[in-house]
């Protein structure tokens, strides 16, 4: 049996936080005299109560947690943060009902940026500002997750990027915990930067800030129903695409950039690919837009650059409808969709390094047709890989696949047309936000779609969010014996 | 340097077998009085012209061949039998242009059965024999190719089913080549029963031949534009439902089944997981036309049986236009495309053995999680998997959805819309034949699509049909560095 208490303390921790944050939209709405300030006030009550409850009821219990527990954890806090942070949207004047509620806080703490919410222009500062909120803490969230949980539970081959904290030639690196830390640091600080900034750039603090934070998160909330279209601002677009790219490289490499070595961050394949991936899809999907789009050349690029890297790395942003781009883009934009960024960043999707992984060890089956019986090692960053990483990533690619499908095929018995529910899908298992298509491609939204087909999104992100196997490795009957 | 004379040799042999098979519509055309008789006539004395020159050129040269020239070989016979079978196609009173030509020729002959003839209700006999002729060759060539080249080559886990001649269990089985004539026999005489069936059930006996042929060999070119719902006869959908799925298991389990071994049929793995994959879509499929569709019980379950399963196996025969069952029979029949039969039938896609190695291998990471140290070893038909076979099999994997994807933004680039494009590319790469959508779903063929979808669909069906590897090997350059 799974001793649950060590689990519900640290859940209450989380729930004691999450009460911190919601004071903010709290004084926002305060500050504008929006009545909703009582809701936000009276869910940071309920939810510090819960918190202090579970925290003062559990914490005698033992501190370790084992491998179960571990597993049980993730998910519960993954769950946990959207049913609570769920609250606000209902009891708003927004007046949402709990199954949208449900969704936008599941598209928010999972960076996805799929949303329910229609005319954000007239919305109250409160709820944007969660909005943010949720997408800023998932952010950081899945960032230290990324480097101290992942590489432990050996969760689709993320124990490739354990060796950093072991690694002999790294003795000044200090403990996980404090690279944690740290990195949370660089998060916040680039936050900022990236305000300052659109600030500067001419949006106003509300709008700079809130976009700032899942611009960083590659989330993709906007404050406005045209998303940063919305500004119209070539400027904006140009720093919303470098913050994107920012949030999508491993934070881990700028921590090391800050202590003085820099050149990890341009020798990381991981990085290099990721450039070089963005850069050729910009490049194609500029000539397309110019030559057959017939969009003038500079135009074509700024629609390009930011739209394409909205979709890649999975941040959901758009300046235009790019579903009425024509069949090709829409069979890229697709693709892209699956691509994500890199590992240790805030972006979803298959990532760049299990790209490369399999890669490696594709073209080397291929070399051994010739030479059945010699022997190739596959390498990553100029490291061997493991026999049980690359195992690993493939049965990750697999089930990633898998679950796509069986996403795509529960969204088209929820009566959702094809397009609509196999890029839906994607963009929920890969943490996007529009899909494509006229429903809830960039034009549209999700608030049309019946009830069921929200809870199957929804379950999607998680599942994407949380990397499948973390989830998965619940659903096994073997998981809950003794 | 390759040798290619012994290449040569078999090419030459192989050429003068078309010409013998080309002799057939021409005796069709004949019987009848039309003229394309001659070009029949012609192409074949042509063909012979050039098989012999090829023989009579290279029979000095050493028969055995290496590796490198093993897949130069079975990648250069499958594409002069295109090349030279769409001789007929492009000369006849028909006049297809080349590309379409060789369209219909290669969509023959790797048994895909996309179409790009209108109006074959008129189309003089020759034609249509040639269609299915080269469907039936392609069957058996592929049958044969499965149990005697590619576990030779270890192709995508083909490796797998190597073990039946050295098997020390069965001591009886003859040498591999008089295992794949046997299996040849096996194969005409399922398709003279396939023949007589159709035949009792009201079928002309020219319609009978030419669907029995197509439906062997999961092909799914018809003598009708209606494909087999012209008939209108729940018999004869019965009948073909029966021999797709006979065409869709392993032909080597009939000849132990005659040599009095039934029960490897009933034993075997891929055969068990097959069935519950076509029951249990057959049964949802019928749910769904039944209770959203509001098709009355009998008449689901007939639409539903025979449509999934023309789908599954890849042969493409349509009964009614699937395209428009709404979005989750689109999103279903997309993935069942994907599918396929059994390793060692006609039937192309993933196949059901490679699902069965990949869950096997995804089961066994997620129970790793739990146990990191603990030692887990997959299996296959109760036996385990080496290592090899395993990686074998993911990458086959991961490069049969790059080579999916690729293929479908081709097609975009090409000027096809999303469906058009990613159904297409599905269908192409899997064998199957129609694709979704109103321009090639199972209303509508592939003759107004641009030339450059035509060649790129046609390089994807040779792609699908040599389990990729085949042709991919010879796309790198250290293949041909001596």
């Amino acid at each position: 049996m799974i001793d649950f208490r060590p689990i519900l303390f640290i859940v209450g921790l989380l729930l004691a936080t999450l009460a911190a944050a919601m004071t903010l939209p709290a004084l926002a709405d305060a500050v504008v005299g929006h009545p909703d300030w009582q809701v936000f006030a009276a869910s940071s009550a309920f939810t510090f109560f819960i918190g202090v409850v579970l925290i003062l009821t559990t914490r005698s219990s033992r501190r370790r947690i084992n491998l179960r527990q571990a597993f049980v954890l993730v998910a519960a806090c993954w769950l946990v943060i959207p049913t609570v942070g769920a609250l606000p949207f209902t009891f708003a004047l927004l007046g949402l009902d709990y199954t949208d509620a449900f969704f936008e806080a599941m598209s928010g703490v999972t960076t996805t940026g799929s949303t329910v919410i229609v005319g954000l222009d007239a919305a109250p500062p409160g709820i944007l500002l969660w909005r943010a909120l949720l997408q800023w803490l998932g952010g950081i969230g899945i960032i230290a997750m990324a480097i101290t949980v992942l590489p432990m539970l050996q969760v689709g081959g993320m124990q490739l990027f354990r060796m950093e904290s072991s690694d002999k030639s790294e003795k000044a690196m200090p403990r996980v915990a404090q690279v944690a830390t740290f990195t949370g640091v660089i998060y916040l600080v680039a936050t900022m930067l990236c305000a300052a900034f659109y600030w500067a750039a001419g949006m106003t603090g509300f709008d700079a800030v809130a976009h700032a934070m899942t611009t960083l998160a590659t989330g993709g909330f906007s404050t406005h129903d045209g998303s940063v279209g919305h500004f119209d601002s070539a400027l904006i677009d140009t720093i919303a695409v470098a913050f994107m790219i920012v949030g999508s490289l491993p934070f881990v490499l700028y921590l090391r950039a800050v202590r003085g070595a820099p050149g990890h961050l341009w020798r990381d394949q991981q990085v290099r690919l990721f450039i070089t991936i963005v850069a050729i899809s910009v490049a194609g999907m500029t000539f397309y837009l110019n030559l057959i789009g017939g969009i003038e050349a500079m135009s074509a690029l700024r629609l390009s650059a930011f739209n394409v890297i909205s979709v890649i790395t999975g941040t959901g942003y758009a300046t235009t409808d790019f579903s009425t781009w024509g069949g090709f883009a829409v069979a890229a934009l697709f693709c892209m969709m699956f691509i994500g960024g890199c590992a240790g960043s805030t972006t979803c999707g298959l990532k760049i390094f299990r790209f490369q992984v399999l890669y490696a060890a594709a073209h080397i089956q291929l070399r051994r047709l010739l030479q059945p019986n010699g022997v190739f090692i596959p390498y990553y960053n100029n490291k061997p890989i493991e026999d049980s990483v690359l195992a690993s990533v493939m049965a990750f690619f697999f089930l990633f696949i898998l679950c796509w499908v069986a996403l795509a095929v529960g969204l088209g018995l929820a009566g959702l047309d094809f397009i609509t529910a196999t890029s839906g899908a994607a963009s929920a298992i890969s943490n996007v936000g529009p899909g494509l298509g006229p429903i809830i491609g960039p034009a549209g939204h999700f608030a049309d779609l019946p009830d069921g087909a929200k809870w199957l999104l929804s379950a999607g992100m998680l599942l994407g969010r949380l990397e499948l196997f973390t989830i998965l490795v619940l659903l096994m009957p073997s998981f809950w014996r003794s």
